[in-house]
């Protein structure tokens, strides 16, 4: 997988989460590999059964504020996994986050995501895109 | 990889954490994959070098809290890839971690590494160890 397949779909991640369409989010989780989350202030959810349950409770609540993110940063870990770091605006939050991308069915689908409220997010503005 | 030989590394990475020991610090972490590490409250560090002087930087402070960990939950993403979530006490504080390991020279060895601050941690007792 190159890093760009999994930027790429690390937009498609926020793009379902921005229009709270959870059968996108449910097509980006992996469908084999063994998922974990870790909203912020949320307990670890384990397995794709107790993940997608949060998603459809996050992005069916009315009270949910809208996201943004920037600050996109890849790390491709090995040949089938790419971690993609970025900052998320949330209302009026920064979170950093991690979405740790595998291979599957030939294309990238996130089986670790990780968000956490973030002291010093770095200035608004793209850092990797030329 | 073996799930349980992620664990037992992350094992090894925390109490190198513990001792101080940079040396062992360094030989837990990816020395081919692009690494990514993000310490609570600091911005991304991303490649080896910037990472190792973040642990010299932090094994060597006088005033850092002894730490400690528990609650490991771990996951194969792929073959060659691990996550290993647990939960941190340091000082006060309780922490919320991922460590992602792959393989490298017949060993697991960190690529990613994410603390951040956990509002809600569950009780400090062994979650997944029979």
């Amino acid at each position: 997988m190159q890093r760009e397949e999994a930027e790429f779909a690390n937009e498609a991640f926020y793009l379902a989460f921005a229009e709270k369409d959870i059968q996108a989010m449910d097509n980006i989780w992996a469908k084999s590999a063994p998922v974990l989350c870790l909203h912020p202030g949320w307990p670890l959810l384990s397995g794709r059964d107790d993940v997608m349950e949060s998603w459809r409770s996050i992005l069916s609540n009315p009270s949910q504020q809208p996201i943004d993110f920037y600050g996109v940063q890849s790390s491709a870990l090995n040949s089938s996994t790419v971690a993609v770091v970025c900052y998320e605006l949330v209302g009026g939050s920064a979170m950093v986050a991690t979405n740790v991308f595998v291979q599957e069915d030939g294309q990238p689908r996130i089986a670790l995501h990780q968000a956490g409220f973030c002291g010093n997010p770095p200035p608004n503005q793209p850092l990797n895109r030329g």
